[in-house]
């Protein structure tokens, strides 16, 4: 492939995290990268946008063929960012939102930053990609990830493929060489599960943390994400923009 | 219908605002009302959930059949604390999430913290539904929107629907008597596009606000919610969990 596409990147990890470095690695190959990504971690803030407080926009790398900015907002506002403004004149080609240090699979596409970044570029017709890798170590092995997330790209850039197109890509955390390939999966029905553990601050006062475990609902179906992760696969879910549930729409007519 | 349901309740409002009271006031007419609504206002917090800071839950209202508590967190935090810990022992028929001052119609289910909280709550396949009236004032006249509000609850305490059971009600923001009836809809195609308006702060730094139009893509669909509501009627969409675009697998089956 020619190198001479304009690859647009963000994340929820921030820019100056290990997966967003391996995102460049990726993007540079198939030519020029411009980035806004959040200056600060911001995970799980799923398709948040900054309503209340203003926004700074800050140049943070620039050398040839790539130009990084850092926004002290969300995800999605780094996306708004991009096209309504900063580089609203650019010819973006791809989206490519993380690489994130964590699993996006199953129900977690809803909660995930990097996944609400990619799922907004869609709606500006230009095919995304979210890339993540199920292993949250800050210095995760991001090597599996950037091989199959190239073979990903490149699909995506040497196809037609209809859009919106925006397509959520989860790779397992074992060595890259044990990696068997790519599955085209389906969301697994399942849902977290949540503890909250609760503490004491030295003024006397409680708080609670978060924490919980993913129930899988279905774990003996092998075309969902979560088997192929479970078997050594990268996943490949395409992600849909329109929520209506039109499976209902008959029994609701019936009462409504 | 007998006064003996038990209904959970939350917004992005914060449990101060007056569309929060209106919730209370549909769903008093039906039984016992607990509640769990964030401290502070949560609009655009999607389905984010709270990963790196501690969350502070307070009684806030105590009252025959009406028990509310704040959580320093995001309506998604409000549910999770619900179900998974604080009212984990209740059997809770509805969810309620709203009254939201503003619409919550088209792609802004996915930027919605009301919205956020209804799909949460589906997760815990209890019947939810997201109320928004279509206006963002704080003292806006929630008449009609108590009105609809209560027929649509009704409808769904009477009815065995099948479950997950999300719906994304929106109530127009005209006159109670001139609300045509409820329509059941789907989520209109089409995206917000914004405008950043630059300004710059006394330390001679620049910022920018956030700000944008609905633009629909399909003005002239009569099945949208978009149509519906601009047409004096009560939106009803029923939102899926489920966000694989099953619809994309054949042709991506093709080149992966």
């Amino acid at each position: 492939m020619s190198k001479e596409k304009l690859i647009f990147l963000t994340n929820d990890d921030s820019y100056r995290s290990k997966g967003f470095a391996a995102a460049i690695e990726i993007a540079r190959q198939f030519g020029r990268v411009i980035a806004i990504a959040p200056d600060a971690p911001q995970s799980g803030m799923s398709q948040a946008i900054t309503i209340n407080n203003p926004l700074r926009l800050r140049k943070v790398r620039e050398e040839e063929g790539v130009l990084v900015y850092s926004l002290d907002g969300t995800p999605v506002d780094c996306v708004k960012m991009a096209f309504d403004h900063l580089f609203a004149e650019e010819k973006v080609d791809l989206v490519i939102s993380g690489i994130n240090h964590g699993s996006n699979a199953a129900v977690n596409v809803l909660y995930s930053g990097t996944m609400g970044a990619a799922i907004e570029a869609a709606f500006y017709n230009i095919p995304s990609i979210g890339l993540s890798l199920t292993d949250h170590d800050l210095d995760a092995d991001f090597e599996g990830a950037v091989k199959y997330g190239t073979q990903i790209v490149e699909m995506v850039l040497t196809n037609e493929l209809s859009r919106p197109l925006c397509l959520n890509v989860n790779i397992p955390n074992i060595p890259c060489s044990e990696i068997k390939g790519i599955r085209l999966s389906r969301q697994t029905r399942g849902y977290w599960r949540e503890e909250f553990f609760k503490r004491t601050d030295p003024h006397g006062r409680d708080y609670f943390w978060l924490t919980g475990a993913f129930a899988n609902a279905e774990p003996n179906a092998t075309d969902t994400d979560e088997w192929a992760l479970a078997n050594g696969y990268v996943s490949v879910v395409p992600v849909q923009v329109d929520m209506t549930a039109y499976s209902q729409m008959e029994q609701l007519k019936s009462v409504l």
